[in-house]
């Protein structure tokens, strides 16, 4: 099935000329079916809205993170984000998407080189879309990952060399991964399943998120000499609010138009489903949440109850077409429940991550696709798994060597005057807030 | 005529039919009209449009609310909304729209049960959209219902007894109201008019929060004991500005989309139509506000402007297509002039609606109701006062008995002492903006 | 071409008519093309998209406006906002349209008179799309040239004569100007090239911003006699973040479908073109001024990285179609560095431009202007110098006029006390952040 794979080209391909022989399968009809011109203006169409919803994304994890940082680090947070969808949005272009979509041929990655649009008047009715709105749906992707580190390491990690791991990140390691499975590379030829990036978007942005976390250390303060631990809380739960529901409405497209293709009734149909189950797991997450606090703490931590939303659609992405409502509910509320239990781990282990990205992103990113093979007969769970430990493995290896060349090289933390102080004096010098705070904090 | 009436299929069937008659008459032409599989994908593309619309209400309206109270309970106003919009997702697939669509055949309900989404590759061309798509549309209008209730009881509602009430209010109380007319039940037989919910939605969810806002009672400190009226203002005007914004975008989806198709040049130009009234009236209640305010109080109150916005949205929602750009202006300037004159009157009758949503959504609601006689030959002033008496009535009294259960139950009120500390400490257990503020509120 | 002008009807007419007769061609293909009806949905979809994407816009400058002035006047900003976004909605319908489109014929503007919809069912196939869909497209770009004016003269225009000015902008100055290219006046016929609005919604409102900057003077306090340059900080750079995020969003409507039309392949594959230019020459805007900046300065301030994708996106507006990736990203980067570089020299010049929107705006929209000549073969630089030079000549006289009329006949600037207690104080009467200040600022 054509919308279990991102092959960019390849398998559209196929759909569109599905959509050119159709003619004749309903020639008895007298009413004419799709053509295949609508059909590619319905696609691109498709990507052009995704593309969009998950643009907008990058303005929810700003958000997100901005209300979940202190104030004297929050205009850092805020040029982080910008910067890194603007890096993201070149590197993808100057090499990540050949890297990741062409020639891969069940191998380990593509090619080098700048991708080229269509030109201007764009006709290749072949393909089944244009490649310009392909492109553009396929970069805000890469954003995302690259978002997911930014807010695990906030708070101590200087500017630039976490915008050289971006550079990295999104020009090459996420495109070389992602070319496995959506760039039809060896674990799409295994028979992995990861609709709409489970592992290839969330995991991987997870692993080197962790990875980061732990290479730089918790923030001074964190986690006291006797083992407790310090609750560094958030400057701004509206913005962080705002944030989840940017990231909700973002998801939308994030998963729908991974279908890749509405130019039939059938695609279009799936995109609904996926709409619809997109909600369910994220309510699930959301009010498992919700019990689960009120009956283990009797309060409920509201920025749980965020991470919740955001666990319950990360879970749900590896597969959003195939599961009944219920099994929507379910595998969104585990997600949530993942969460719940998992934010105390990280600070046993004293795993700073400042926003809970790791919990949401990789721990409910890991359930999801092995929930693959709940709903969807074709999954098959030992291959889920090396899919899963494939992404781990190499994510976590490349992330390392790079954390640890930069902070060989140039250094990777702010000094521990500049850190008590807040970034946004030290390397960006603006405050967030300059009137409502007194240096506090 | 269809868009009129929400009939979930029934009427968009027809639709359907028409277009799939269509080639015959177009037949000399030689170019051949849209197909039923176009203009399938087209009536579900603007579910899906409409439907991520609406859902970013949401985040409209709890922007809103978080601007519009004080720091202290800003908490716990993001989790009731986010909460409640996860909840009314839950609810509307458990129960809620077999109750507002199926079977009703001019009743007072339709039936129980889940509901059932198209399955994967859904190809059932009769219904002329996706299923999955209509449900996703009519749920985040239920949410907005939801979030009417809300911002009228905030700042002393207890969190679970609030979210039980949103739990019998979309699961319930909503869909047995809304089936009457949208489900093709006993008002719609009558002839009543509501094209996108300025009574089945907006009246509901304020009925709902003005029998809630009374059961609870004020504020303490709001109305003071000569009768004066304390102001108790909100702690972030760009928050309820950026939700007034939302709503505003958002509600382009609620009244274009209740269009419910446009795979034909009339619905699509219809839907164009929705729109350009929508942002007059929009228009027209911020000038009403602005012009109002500068002539009594000399000074242009920017919270009031925001609900002139919202209240003339709420007024074109009954009757967006059928009002001239005048007209379009006219209903929405007298929305937004309900707003400055009825703001004072629940004062004066001690029932504190802490964001403003019951003149908002409430009495621009009635009057938008009402204001379809204007525009709409089709509509009979005796039959639209019948409906919103009706739709007051059942939602009065209905939600009175559960609100009252409630009280009598686990209680709905916090305790004072919670209430002066506010209900973040409370109940969520995070300050909202733990640097910006020192116990004062 | 028509993509590159935009006539109301005329040019994507021809377009329709275009679909139309290509069933001859494709009549042995068997597959049937794009259907007039087809292409008119599209068409019209197009503009509803692309308009409730720049309508969000409005949030865009709110936020961005909001975030960049001081607490005390934040109240002012958003009603100031939600006010011209509604007066633009108002007057463009009850003159401006038609002024700008209607009998231009070559020449200085169309004619006088409120604007007619399509009725309800619309049917005029020939016309290629809903009328009402291409006013709302419209509508909301002239909202975009008065909210550049807004962020300029912040912190101490007094409200009414603001709104005045922004009566007679969007009634009249905007569409005026507006008419001579996108009117098919005298500019358009001799081959001005302005795909978006680099010029003519942009350099608009930056010309009219500018000349208000001047008359109004700077704000106290930002200039000492010495000549040194007082920062006035802004309030809430997360806000300020969000506005840009949206902004950024917004552009892909404003870019995107400026193209008008999206019933072929080519007009799709188009908008993908101009989807992916706009969002590499953003990009090539904020890693201009990042790279800038830590050399220039060895700090970020994230408010000029923000402003440098504004002016990336500003700068390829007026030709976001034909540049190739490298091109676009190489003329956003020098929209960023405009920004740079003409900041300070603003203040030199002690204009006081509060949000910088006239290094963005109007700068980088000359610089977009003339770019064109670099990647469309066919503008002329000295046709593109002349359509440059009467838009600023024209704005700024016609500006100047009314600014000083407004000046003389009921004043524009608040009082000594006024402008130092906050404009929320004065005309408001609502401090934006009630709890978090003290009077400071």
């Amino acid at each position: 099935m054509k919308s279990l794979t991102k092959t960019g080209g390849l398998m559209v391909g196929i759909a569109a000329l599905g959509v050119a022989l159709a003619p004749a399968a309903f020639a008895q009809d007298a009413a004419p079916p799709v053509s295949p011109e609508t059909a590619y203006i319905f696609n691109t169409l498709l990507f052009l809205i995704g593309g969009f919803l998950v643009m907008w994304m990058a303005a929810g994890f700003a958000m997100l993170e901005a209300g979940l940082v202190r104030s004297k680090n929050v205009s850092m947070q805020c040029l982080k984000n910008i910067s890194l969808y603007s890096i993201a949005g070149l590197m993808y272009w100057v090499v990540g998407y050949n890297l990741m979509y062409t020639g891969v041929d069940g191998g380990y990655m593509g090619s080098f080189g700048t991708y080229s649009f269509d030109p201007v008047g764009g006709n290749a009715l072949d393909t089944g879309y244009s490649t310009a709105s392909d492109w553009f749906f396929q970069m805000v992707f890469v954003a995302t990952a690259a978002s997911i580190v930014s807010g695990t390491v906030a708070e101590r990690i200087k500017l630039w060399p976490f915008l050289i791991f971006v550079v990295l990140l999104t020009g090459f390691i996420y495109p070389i991964a992602g070319s496995w499975k959506w760039g039809a590379g060896w674990l799409d030829a295994m028979g992995f399943l990861d609709f709409a990036g489970s592992t290839l978007v969330h995991s991987v942005g997870g692993w080197a998120a962790l990875t980061g976390a732990i290479i730089l250390g918790a923030r001074k303060g964190k986690y006291g000499e006797g083992g407790q631990v310090m609750p560094l809380v958030g400057s701004n739960i509206p913005l962080a609010t705002l944030g989840t529901f940017i990231l909700w409405l973002g998801w939308f497209g994030f998963n729908g138009a991974s279908q890749l293709a509405m130019g039939t009734i059938n695609d279009v149909s799936d995109v609904s489903r996926i709409f619809a189950n997109t909600n369910l797991a994220a309510a699930g997450g959301v009010v498992t949440v919700l019990v689960l606090l009120q009956i283990m703490y009797k309060k409920v931590d509201v920025t749980l109850v965020l991470n919740g939303a955001l666990a319950g659609l990360v879970a749900i992405t590896a597969e959003p077409l195939t599961p009944s409502p219920i099994m929507a509910i379910i595998i969104g509320g585990i997600g949530g429940a993942i969460v719940v239990f998992t934010v105390p781990l990280l600070d046993k282990m004293k795993i700073d991550d400042v926003v809970g990205a790791i919990p949401v992103h990789l721990f409910a990113g890991i359930w999801g696709t092995i929930a693959v093979v709940l709903t969807n007969s074709d999954a098959n769970l030992g291959v889920q798994l090396i899919g899963i430990a494939s992404y781990g493995i190499f994510t976590v290896v490349v992330s390392a060597v790079v954390w640890l060349i930069l902070k060989a090289v140039i250094g990777i933390r702010v000094s521990e005057e500049e850190e008590a102080n807040g970034l946004d004096r030290g390397e960006v010098g603006v405050d967030a807030y300059p009137e409502f705070t007194f240096g506090r904090g």
